[in-house]
């Protein structure tokens, strides 16, 4: 570890001011240090960049560079404003009429200029310094600017050929943008260059710091839009700077899209004085850069030079760290970008401010195909760009101006990244059979599933330590994962005190993500994984619905990127391991009491989503071992921290998940032939209360046929016809037969099944037993009881359900009814503990 | 308006610095002036309270008050102890024995000392200035600070008079504390004085701003723990300050808890540089004061001081504003108290640093019980509180203490407030009769049903000017709700310009509350609601899902609040009115398609929600003024904004929408008999196509007995057993027969209907037509074909299901397959635009 150094010392040693790593740092934030902090803060809160912006003599810029940069810029703004209006005459190469005006004008004009501004000025240092640049488009109904880029780089048409760089291409992207169907009008899937949908905001920042997560050379250029800053998401993720390891991360170059306005209102980052805008950022932990103004030669100059700066200091930060190994946490440069919404469009329109207000939002002038006023002001607009000097006779960018666009793979459309399957490289994964747990008799021992997986995902940590990454909020030790911690540490670029190794160690280098933000982990996870790398995010179950949206999103992109775009390779599943579970909440309540993420997973789209509940933990070694390998899932594993009874050994829970559902024949007592009753199960401890029904049963009717059946994979109970893992109705029907009483107990809302299967010859007779939403409870096994869940209630059931058993079971019925009653009972003993209750229910 | 002020200005002129209102601020922040600010911010990043806090002569307290208060203190912590930790011998009246301690150790020690100092600080300065205080306590899992207090003033044993305020009742709360299902060891709705529920984090602050809004004499003291900060919903919601009137409103004072750790991991804020952390408050636009030590006799000094001072400035804002009606942006005080997590707990176990550290999260003694080393730290650590001097014989809290408590209402766990709905007034509603829209024939006119509704909430506004807010994500003019601009502008207390006039105005006293962040809307929301207030939030259908979690956790402390505690008065509805609906999301596309947000809802306890899907304007304003009369449930109402077809006048709409559920008698032709055909609907899209169905079957077999069956209320749909507004089984077969085809077009994914009536008579005979995750969509009538959701595609399901029509329709359904193909053909053709569409399909 590097010497401590006063902040302002590292500010006059390197460019950009290290952060003192925290050893040291209570002594220098101690109160005899505070006067000359507060004098360090003077210089960090005032820094030269301030000075930079306002010196006129910054001017890297020769007047030939100018011109081409701007008339590059032009050529991207032309386009931006065809797309949203012309379905003819795409040059102009004749006055315009309104029958070249579009019939129905939807797009976004008010951020295409900035964005566009930002990524031409990209290009000159991409190719000055031959960076590797991927661009994150933030503020999500920009398309235009991402489009025009793609497009003048030439990689669009290599995507999509009918798009082709000449007139005919050229107005056939016109009518397809934002044509309802065509192209859409913030970034999606189809955009190349793009790994983030700009539909839903609050995300770019922590998809950009995924991406740039193991990719040492790699700088990820990130627009944060003004009104996606105001998400809460957004607001967060600047505090990815804290787990961000210089030596071994590529760079993160955050600019602020200050453009002043939303739908309809201004911004609140807009409306806030210089100063506090200053410090926020300064309180991020960023070196913020000023690009402030409208005239474009002088902000040309402006943002030259400060990318310029930017970008020194990056590389400056970045060979520093990496000759030292020094990862203390260094300043990173940022840039706003304060520039008008709707920069060189109509000023005003009808007596209303359209540039730089939110009028230029969407679509500035609103009715040029009826209005003939507003034709010309539209055409005066589109002429304003001189499309004539920006395009030859074909409708191709001109020679000069293609010259400065980076080529190849250099082209920021075209970055690989991007299209992250095409780096991926699998896991190399160790054999899930050194990590089995003993398993001589079913339902004899107990274990923590997740501690044995984590010894597995140890080594998986182990054998792939630049593309495999665990996240959690917090939570990686409480979902007893710490075994982990043997392999890696956690990830830590923020101050450090001696006692931080006692229990998991924070690391510079560690590959355990740990930030109280399921929704920074998740953005992280994405964008780790867009860009071909694995993961997989353990999240407490309650809670993982806070990134419920941020999942329809991803499975949304995945389903179009998988079905209907050849050209995006698979990439690795996000993998989401729900722990925590429910009937062990008693203790937490009713708060932390909620299975419902399954019922927003299966809504999605059945090509992309896989949900599985392993009964034991051999089966959530095999369950966690195929999805890492898959490609292009969400996969969901259902499991319990919590140590539980284990049924199978290993080669048998390769076998049962594979199969994805299956008869237990040890546990059932048909012996083949048609039960008369069926018991399913899904779900850890929904499997257990099944199991202890079963012996229950056994023991009072020792004639009755029983069939046991364990669910894994739940997308087995749909129909073939509905889900690639679903059952034949022939399938469906041998296993839960076409008339007997199912007794199916499941982990979540029993509606869920109910939705799975409501169309099997069999529903009517499936019964469902789950959670429902109730308060009140005190110990697992009442709550199990007040559910339903529990083996009584199950027992019960069969009684009431077997024609046979509803006289002779009258007996049997009155002593479970007691057995409730008395579970109950004792349960509300005060100071119980929970294993005893466990063991004792078992036993019962 | 007030004259505009200088930053510098207004920093010397008032205790707090006014920020300058905007207009002017685009000037100061020019180029020329900005040397000037450079200068200013040198004094707003390094303010006076920098000094105050490291001036030692700043002693308020007497040493009579100090010895006082720190008793009090120690009581609070002394019952924390024994929450957690005893089963017998509450007041160590023996010496401490194994069989004293409880069997299962649970709750959360860190943060209770900290959270107990702030509680009795507040209540000196209760006293002393006679102050309306809330108490928000953000670290969840702290609620022995919270019962602690509001068991040592009383409060907590009026409410539960089995916990009583002597030994017996101290026990009593000793042993149910986390004894599972007893009492929380996070804050729930159990927790007097509490309106937050602690489970789920990040929500704090923005609790907070909804209970100060329009509560002008109310200060909301709010903890927001380290660990929530990293939270993403509350990294927005520090900008609240920008929504808040200094005139109307009352004032929220946040005290950031930066005890440094999580469960088992340091907190960012905790790891940045101190002039990080100033900055960071800063630019959110508060004036941090800096509350940091650990020695309790100083750190009480301090935290004395520093109360007053942001009192004393709460007060002086406060008045300035008032006298002089300037709603100008004042930079608010906030505190950070860096105190030592699990403060006054044990400093080393068994070698383990636990003070300090997150060893002391939860429990940090682990084994009293069985452990004799572990036994004598903890009594020693409990000893050091000293019981003997703090509770007497009775194991009452002694009068020189209980006299430093505040008295009746004015005790933070007796607020009102945080049992808002004793302070409710029922809104005051106009008529809705005035607002209907003229139906002389159904589905003869189209209007947009948001449009409609605007009138109606416009004059709601109108009506309760200090109780009623309408909420939206910068969506409510997208929302076609702009209607509402004409009783009340935006909300807005930052910088203004000129041109803010155009469009819905801005205002400091706008009653339309808008953030690009669903996260602070809705916590806003439930913080007005849960102090007895009314509102309505607005949103996109798709991206409703950001806050599925907050719907959880509202929904559940509803359920609690309503069905187990008494003494919590019922409070107004959260009312969501989802809009901009799937089936007209062809232009944003596949990522603006998810309806999804309805089986989340379903999900939670059938007596705190309720969906409506009024099918026309008429019916919306129905649906609307019942929600806004209701108590304690969610609404969700779904109604699209763009023009839809009209069918119900305004007395039908009121019959059909309180029934929830009817036969459209002009749409049918059953005439009262035994229908061929059920055809139903739900929702306004959906609906719309049926009608259309039911006009080309009408013409095709004019013989054909259909029923047209319309559902508002979607839960008329399950069984009365399991919903209070479900259907017996006899009325839901008297309406969908028990063995005719049933075919329901739904507004939302398909098996949400299956999911309600898997278990009808008739359910093998219901087949439904919904939304399912597919992309690539060119119209909203392909978007429908797609779905099948279409007329065609239902007229053809009707002639495949209805068994005399299987023969003699084939000619119609040929008929049906090609204006299917033809209208999917017709819609690719580009640029025609969704009116014509739509049009034209209905014309078909």
């Amino acid at each position: 570890m590097k010497p401590t150094r006063r902040l302002s010392d590292a500010d006059a040693a390197s460019p950009a001011g290290h952060i003192c790593r925290g050893e040291a740092v209570g002594h220098i934030i101690n109160r005899t240090l505070k006067p000359a902090i507060a004098a360090t803060s003077v210089a960090i809160l005032n820094p030269p960049e301030r000075q930079l912006n306002d010196d006129a003599s910054q001017a890297p810029l020769s007047a030939d560079d100018l011109r081409k940069l701007d008339a590059y810029w032009r050529a991207c703004n032309y386009l931006s404003v065809g797309m949203i209006y012309l379905r003819a005459n795409p040059l102009l190469r004749e006055p315009l009429k309104p029958e070249h005006i579009k019939r129905r004008l939807l797009g976004h004009w008010g951020s295409d200029p900035g964005q566009s501004f930002t990524w031409v000025h990209l290009n000159r240092l991409i190719i000055r310094d031959d960076l590797n640049v991927m661009f994150v488009s933030g503020p999500g109904h920009g398309a235009p600017a991402t489009l025009s880029n793609s497009y003048l780089e030439g990689y669009y048409s290599e995507v999509y050929p009918d798009r082709s760089n000449d007139e005919t291409g050229m107005l056939r992207l016109f009518r397809l943008f934002s044509s309802p169907g065509g192209i859409g009008s913030h970034c999606t899937p189809e955009t190349p260059g793009s790994i983030h949908e700009g539909g839903e905001l609050g995300y770019s920042l922590s998809h950009a710091f995924g991406a740039a997560f193991d990719n040492p050379d790699l700088i990820v250029a990130t627009m944060v839009g003004d009104g996606e800053a105001e998400t809460g998401p957004l607001a967060t993720s600047w505090h990815s700077n804290k787990f961000l390891n210089p030596v071994q991360d590529g760079a993160v170059l955050p600019i602020l899209h200050l453009n002043g306005y939303k739908i309809a209102n201004p911004t609140i980052l807009a409306r806030i004085p210089h100063e506090e805008l200053e410090a926020l950022f300064i309180g991020y932990g960023y070196k913020p850069y000023f690009v402030e103004g409208h005239d474009p030669q002088e902000m040309h100059q402006k943002m030259a030079a400060t990318l310029e700066r930017c970008i020194g200091e990056i590389r400056a930060i970045q060979q520093h760290a990496r000759a030292s190994n020094d990862t203390t946490r260094p300043r990173w440069p940022m840039i706003v970008l304060r520039s008008p919404k709707g920069w060189t469009g109509p000023k005003e329109v009808d007596g209303h401010k359209v540039e730089d207000f939110w009028r230029s939002h969407q679509v500035p002038v609103l009715d040029p195909a009826t209005n003939r006023k507003s034709l010309q002001v539209l055409e005066s607009w589109m002429r304003g760009y001189k499309p004539e000097e920006l395009f030859d006779a074909d409708g191709r960018l001109i020679g000069e101006l293609r010259e400065i666009a980076p080529k190849g793979e250099r082209r920021i459309s075209a970055n690989p990244h991007a299209n992250g399957g095409r780096l991926r490289r699998a896991l190399h994964l160790p054999d899930i059979r050194d990590y089995a747990f003993e398993v001589k008799n079913p339902a004899a021992t107990y274990q923590s599933p997740t501690a044995v997986l984590a010894k597995f995902l140890r080594d998986v940590i182990r054998n792939n330590m630049t593309n495999f990454k665990l996240f959690g909020p917090d939570e990686t030790a409480s979902n007893k994962l710490d075994g982990v911690y043997e392999a890696s540490g956690k990830r830590w670029i923020a101050e450090t005190k001696p006692e931080d190794s006692d229990g998991g160690a924070l690391a510079p280098d560690g590959r355990v993500m740990e930030m109280l933000s399921e929704h920074t982990l998740e953005g992280w996870f994405e964008g780790y994984v867009l860009t071909g790398r694995h993961g997989l995010l353990a999240t407490y179950e309650a809670f993982v619905h806070v990134i419920d949206s941020m999942f329809n999103q991803h499975a949304k992109w995945l389903e179009k990127a998988k079905q209907e775009l050849d050209w995006r390779a698979p990439v690795p599943s996000i993998n989401l391991l729900i722990t925590s579970l429910v009937w062990r909440q008693d203790h937490n309540g009713f708060t932390h009491q909620d299975p419902g993420f399954l019922d927003v997973v299966t809504n999605k789209s059945p090509e992309v989503v896989r949900i599985y509940l392993p009964p034991d933990a051999n089966c959530l070694l095999s369950v966690a071992d195929h999805c890492l390998r898959s490609q292009d899932y969400v996969n969901v594993i259902v499991a319990d921290k919590q140590p539980h009874l284990q049924y199978l050994n290993m080669q048998d829970a390769i076998v049962h998940c594979t199969k994805g559902i299956g008869i237990w024949d040890w546990a059932s007592t048909d012996e083949g032939h048609e039960p008369d009753v069926v018991m399913a199960c899904a779900g850890d401890i929904a499997t257990m209360e099944s199991l202890a029904a079963v012996e229950i049963l056994k023991a009072q009717f020792p004639d009755l046929k029983i069939r046991f059946v364990n669910v894994v994979d739940i997308f087995r109970l749909m129909p073939d016809t509905d889900h690639p893992h679903g059952l034949s109705e022939r399938d469906f029907d041998s296993l839960f037969t076409r008339d007997k009483p199912v007794i199916f107990n499941f982990h979540s809302y029993p509606t869920l099944v109910h939705k799975l299967t409501y169309n099997r010859t069999n529903h009517e007779n499936i019964h469902v037993h789950g959670y429902r939403e109730r308060g009140n409870i005190n110990t697992p096994f009442e709550l199990a009881i007040i559910n339903g869940v529990d083996r009584y209630t199950l027992a019960i059931d069969v009684i009431d359900r077997v024609p046979r058993l509803r006289d002779t079971g009258a007996h049997a019925k009155n002593w479970l009814h007691d057995q409730v009653i008395e579970s109950v009972g004792y349960a509300h003993a005060e100071g119980i503990d929970r294993d005893e209750i466990r063991d004792w229910t078992w036993k019962a």
